[in-house]
């Protein structure tokens, strides 16, 4: 017992049976209604090259690359190591883990792209690995529900994306909110106070209205370079209030510009489809919301639990340029991801996992030695084809050892068929909730387990 | 278009909508087997600290593992770059990739150890990493399906692998047959012909008679050192002949020491056990099994397809020090493998994939334009709600694209609902195998299509 517990590397995590099973339960859910919207799945690999990742994240995303040593005589292949690491780093590795699902999907169409009917509808769920510092919240290796459609400009993509919002937390049982917005009204906006090259800074600057403020917010814009004229032009478009329609209402009277109109028009279309699709889910316009990632060019989404003190836990958008990255330019997409840690922790806060789930074990069949071993296994094995998860204690330990066992398995019933109940072709079932217990005939076994 | 085609690293592979829908049907079929078994999942980080990788796989298992660069300024941190290329790689890597899943259970065994209930029963399906040379059949990330239970020295745990093969291959359709082997009698054969430190050797030598055949096998023993004699010793055991009965009755006899007449016990209480239970996959006892990996101390599995010419597609034993590497002597385990991808060449080969798994789509719902739509939306959310996986064609392009893209994606019946079906509250259906059509109720529509 001398050597040192061993441990894993920062930012990861072990998932116990519990844990795993909940996580489960999210993804299956999660999956099934992907499938049910047709969607189907693909699988990419975990190694990228790096020339895939590299230059698609912004420099600081380069930076949290996970780089995986190339093999063999990885020393004499990569020549002299001087330099800033990141040049070293890819001379020494031409492999990366990917870092998103987006890219990877991006590269897939592009590689696969005479194989695909279009629009082509994908869902993959899959972990990522980021570099970045470990903290309350945020991994190094963190799993990615995504589901996306490319090869279609069709705002039913849109609509279909908040149908599946709604269905998944519909199922899930957790009330949220979806927000929407759209990059070409704060494009628009950008052109409005004559800065359109400044759109990224702007919108940056916006996405932190709710975490810091707008006195904040001018004060980054101001720092950004942007005049208090210009700031003042967008200040109470920020601020519009009423419901969408109002707010719809009145950008369209301050957006004259093209690209400003078109987005409203989008907006428009997409508030009308989402009524007469008749989605219960609560949604609603923000244009304060912009997300970080720039290759957004239309919609824009982001979920929130209603309930719970958890910042957004799914989101996404569309790109209509995604494949122009790899040399395949006017294929537009439109997708989101599902945060699956995040959700495990407001399903968690809310107490909202499912009773089925917190028992992995339908039943413990007590083992009272040889004797009766072969009446046991009988017992065991007709559970197993009821679809009953159903274990044999592998020992004729004493019945307390058993019983303490099932406890902590978490078992819903102990199955006892000792030489009694062999001899009468019967079996005692003891309910492990509320501790009673009763003796029925073996035909009657699973029906009472069910 | 200028830019190269993106690839992705040799040995890595994209998995398209069909072949992930095949494997996910064996995964569910694997999984859903483990749980009836009543055994729980866990997650461990694809990452692990090489510490805990390192000197578990052998030399050669070192040079394949992947290691991943540290963050940050790696180069400072690790010194002078001097030495040969492992010794280099430890000081720029403390991460590495998962090899397998066997390791990094025993490390969550001895990490956990006092959250866990004894026997503890888990399974594992997850992708592990190796960087051997690409070839057909071999990949650099692949899935493993591990099924193992700690902490019982009882053969009932041995029994309940046997089932749970028998049931896995059961589902799956294909048919199989069990090879059994014990170490103990492996070993009691290398003591019986005095040479009980060249257990190693002999089994593995052993474990290539299958492929390379008696003459070749005994020139290894010679190289590998043993005497003629020895090697005729080993002969006639190596060679038995008849029903498990008279194998098992012959190995009591020549077995005299206490080790092989241990494994000759289990072996005959395991075929006990089994007989009892009433499995009904053959299984066979083959004291050529050896299997390459050292860990084995008890009994030895292999699984091989009856009607395909592929290798093992499981294999495993008991192993009764697996956490003495992280310094908890004295656990017992045994567990078993599936391997996902040969199973899926099996399945392939023998045309065995279900028809369900091979179509994703149950409803393709045709788009006639704005003033159908609301009608086709409510008539798409209908199936879905009945679990019919849906789409609703995202354009109003021409029928003729729609049928062609409802054909690719091989959904089973398009749906239409056009202007007449709208006014009459109507669906038509198109089954697609056999192009008829028919016209009903939409209250029927469900129904029809089930």
């Amino acid at each position: 017992m001398g050597a040192a517990k061993p441990s894993i590397p920062k930012g990861t995590r072990d998932f116990g049976p519990r844990e795993s099973r909940r996580r489960a339960w999210i993804f299956d859910t999660i999956r099934g209604v992907f499938r049910a919207y047709g969607y189907e799945p693909i699988e990419t690999p975990a190694l990228e090259l790096l020339s895939t990742l590299l230059g698609k994240y912004g420099d600081e995303g380069d930076k949290l690359l996970f780089k995986v040593l190339n093999s063999g005589d990885f020393l004499a292949a990569a020549g002299p190591l001087s330099g800033p690491p990141e040049k070293v780093a890819t001379r020494l590795c031409e492999k990366g883990l990917r870092y998103d699902l987006t890219v990877p999907f991006a590269r897939y169409v592009v590689q696969h792209f005479s194989e695909l009917a279009l629009p082509f509808k994908r869902y993959q769920l899959a972990p990522v690995w980021r570099a970045d510092r470990p903290q309350k919240g945020r991994y190094r290796e963190f799993t990615q529900c995504d589901v996306d459609v490319v090869g279609s400009n069709s705002l039913l993509c849109e609509l279909e994306l908040v149908q599946i919002v709604g269905e998944v937390f519909r199922r899930l049982g957790v009330r949220v909110c979806l927000k929407v917005n759209n990059r070409k009204v704060l494009a628009g906006l950008a052109e409005l106070i004559g800065a359109p090259e400044r759109l990224t800074d702007i919108t940056v600057a916006i996405d932190k209205l709710d975490k810091i403020g707008i006195q904040n917010v001018v004060g980054e814009l101001v720092e950004r370079g942007l005049s208090i004229e210009q700031i003042d032009a967008l200040r109470p478009v920020l601020l519009l209030t009423g419901d969408t329609a109002a707010k719809l209402g009145r950008l369209r009277e301050v957006l004259a510009n093209e690209v400003g109109r078109r987005g409203v028009e989008e907006l428009e279309e997409l508030f009308r489809l989402i009524a007469a699709a008749g989605v219960e889910l609560p949604v609603e316009l923000d244009l304060t919301l912009a997300r970080g990632l720039n290759y957004y060019t239309g919609a824009i989404f982001e979920v929130k639990a209603l309930d719970a003190e958890i910042g957004s836990i799914s989101g996404g958008g569309r790109y209509d340029d995604l494949t122009g990255i790899f040399g395949m330019p006017g294929l537009s997409g439109v997708g989101i991801s599902f945060g699956a840690d995040r959700i495990y922790d407001v399903l968690d806060q809310l107490g909202l996992f499912p009773n089925a789930v917190e028992s992995a074990l339908d039943a413990l069949v007590a083992n009272f030695g040889p004797d009766d071993l072969p009446y046991a296994m009988l017992v065991a094995q007709r559970l197993r084809h009821a679809g009953l998860a159903t274990e044999l204690y592998p020992e004729a330990a004493k019945m307390k050892k058993q019983m303490q066992y099932a406890d902590r398995r978490g078992a819903r019933h102990v199955v006892l068929c000792g030489e009694n109940e062999r001899t009468a072709g019967t079996v005692t079932i003891k309910h492990m909730a509320d501790g009673q217990q009763r003796t029925l005939p073996l035909d009657q076994l699973t029906d009472a387990l069910k």
